[in-house]
């Protein structure tokens, strides 16, 4: 039995916490929740920001649909509740990463305030809590509808695409959002600047 | 417009490829897929080998019915279907791992060979294809009763637990797989050191 109680042993010394992969990244796991309409910019926003942490050595990651839905959540599709587990996974998915200490980057609509709530809880439950910093991509629906680069305003207003965002289905704006992108008062360059430099002053880029 | 066209090109420029960060972080992204009985010792070898990549300044997570069950799959249960979703959830987050750059270590039964089959496709699939090493902790399910840390074997002999690997419910040994330990044979400290060396032959310690 001396073998299985080493091996007991070696397990429990065997398990790294979140602050030893910390440590070894020189930064803290975090996710960045961007929410906002279809085509207001959140992916743009998304991958500029992890671009340019790479650059600077961070290790940064995003989440957005291309990975999840033709992934994980190819099994989902836009009912209520679907929808409401389409969210509950990718907090998981992104309490995990962070957990890894991998600055995770979201970009989904999410337009439901309680999902969003939700995955704010995931992240508070972590031991110790998770940063959970959501950011509201907040570019008017107009705006957004001008830009429509997938022309899917286009076809939602031809009753080709249902319960679309913005058009036949509610957003809910957070109510107290970590940071606000204003993307039609704001270049793409400050944006990111100003998302960049929340993370410095929250401290999650030190370990 | 022109605010809109610069966002488009700087959104693909942005776009880092897989590559990008594995040069960061001096390293493959991979799956280390653990599978074998209960109490076979994957999680023992798992902890043990994140612990040394650690320590090494490799980026290594565990993925483990701890972090799994609770959270993202704390929605499914134990019927034929819900095991094959758990394993393909598992799947694709590792493979989202992997993606991301990090040495990613799975700890589960996982018992059926076409679930396991079905994660190493998701990972060959990768655009490029990502490194899936299926490594079956071959421990003999006396050996596996013996230890019985949970108490779980004996719970099952006493029907208290139906369905349980091994015992009520079949294993299917992988056919070919990457590596092979033998537990019952070797230390842990062997095991460990056995797969660090696979890792560094199969070159996935640099990027």
């Amino acid at each position: 039995m001396t073998q299985i109680k080493a091996t007991n042993v070696v397990w429990h010394e065997g398990h790294v916490e979140r602050a030893g992969r910390e440590k070894l990244l020189g930064q803290k796991g975090c996710t960045i929740w961007l929410t906002g309409l279809p085509s207001s910019g959140k992916s743009t926003i998304g991958f500029s920001l992890e671009h340019a942490l790479i650059q600077q050595g961070r290790m940064a990651y995003v989440l957005d649909g291309d990975n999840i839905r033709h992934g994980l959540n190819k099994n989902l599709g836009f009912s209520a509740e679907d929808r409401t587990e389409n969210i509950r996974r990718i907090g998981e998915v992104a309490k995990l990463f962070a957990d890894a200490g991998v600055i995770t980057i979201t970009s989904f609509v999410s337009p439901y305030r309680a999902d969003r709530d939700l995955v704010r809880k995931l992240h508070d439950e972590g031991k110790p809590a998770i940063p959970f910093i959501e950011v509201f991509v907040d570019t008017p629906v107009e705006e957004c509808e001008k830009r429509d680069p997938k022309g899917l305003y286009k076809k939602a207003r031809a009753g080709e695409i249902k319960n679309f965002t913005g058009i036949s289905d509610p957003y809910e704006g957070p109510l107290k959002p970590e940071l606000v992108l204003k993307t039609a008062d704001c270049k793409l360059e400050e944006c990111v600047s100003t998302l960049a430099a929340f993370l410095e002053t929250c401290g999650v880029l030190s370990a």
